[in-house]
């Protein structure tokens, strides 16, 4: 399975904090190792890093990238750069290409992206061709990517951990 | 199929409005029929009818409802109740038994929920048992629900459509 790492672009302080961090939230639940966030923003860092300490993994989060040197450095290092953007290829048809890459970046944007990042991208992947949320499809993308196994993952470092139960609350600590 | 709505509960005008016209979005493209939201807030109706008008198909908000009504008149008339919530039991064990039913309102959360909808939900669902999303955890159980189908669907009413693409942006308007 690859490595994937998350790039999100376009964030607005302020406006864009609840989103994107749902979108490290999703990413670090669903099996990436980490998100680069193309903006200053202490708040989004310390929300995200606040939920790896207490539930486990090394997911982490890098503010004050600069999206462009980002997307070139990882492919000068042999990485791979997937673009989410409802106008792309169908992720259904593109999905197995993509598994076959060892190191892939994901590029979410907030709003309106950089012209330039289409043509950047290795590859422009649409989920579902219509409007929804750039967290909807960054779970799906990568859902499909990793084929579910992602879902039964386990943090063994955890502070805390959730018990499935039928109803209410049951967790562990220690 | 079951057909499936959604009902949003906790939503905080102005502060949820964004993440809840997210989660609106992605309850469409992901093949439900529409979302009650149980507050009052014009600003998401019309962000998601205007993608209505647009984009096709009869996906209907209605803000205004009192969410213990709209559970107990759901279950009145013979639908299932399903709460999406980190504490429940793990999506891939009870997906294949929540499919089997006819009718489902699929409940999710802004923050804390009321504690009586765990005793009300005829399953209480968890996407990981780990923190990120409803948005994400939206997504993952209706398209697990429908198996991937929703992922092609098509809206014929549409006056825009996406024609995927390598890169750049390409759509049909009528």
């Amino acid at each position: 399975m690859p490595t994937v790492r998350v790039l999100r672009i376009g964030h607005r302080p302020e406006r864009d904090r609840r989103v994107t961090t749902h979108v490290g939230l999703a990413a670090r639940a669903l099996g990436a190792d980490g998100m680069y966030l193309a903006a200053s923003d202490s708040g989004v860092v310390s929300s995200i890093s606040d939920v790896v300490a207490r539930w486990g993994g090394d997911f982490f989060v890098q503010d004050r990238v600069t999206w462009r040197r980002c997307v070139e450095d990882w492919k000068a290092a042999g990485g791979t750069v997937v673009h989410l953007t409802m106008y792309g290829l169908r992720m259904i048809d593109v999905i197995d290409d993509i598994r076959s890459h060892e190191k892939l970046l994901v590029v979410v944007g907030a709003g309106k992206v950089p012209g330039d990042i289409y043509g950047m991208a290795d590859y422009n992947v649409s989920v579902t061709t219509q409007p929804h949320s750039e967290i909807s499809s960054l779970a799906l993308f990568l859902d499909h990517l990793f084929e579910g196994k992602e879902l039964s993952r386990e943090y063994p470092d955890a502070k805390i951990r959730v018990l499935p139960t039928k109803a209410g609350k049951r967790t562990v600590e220690r």
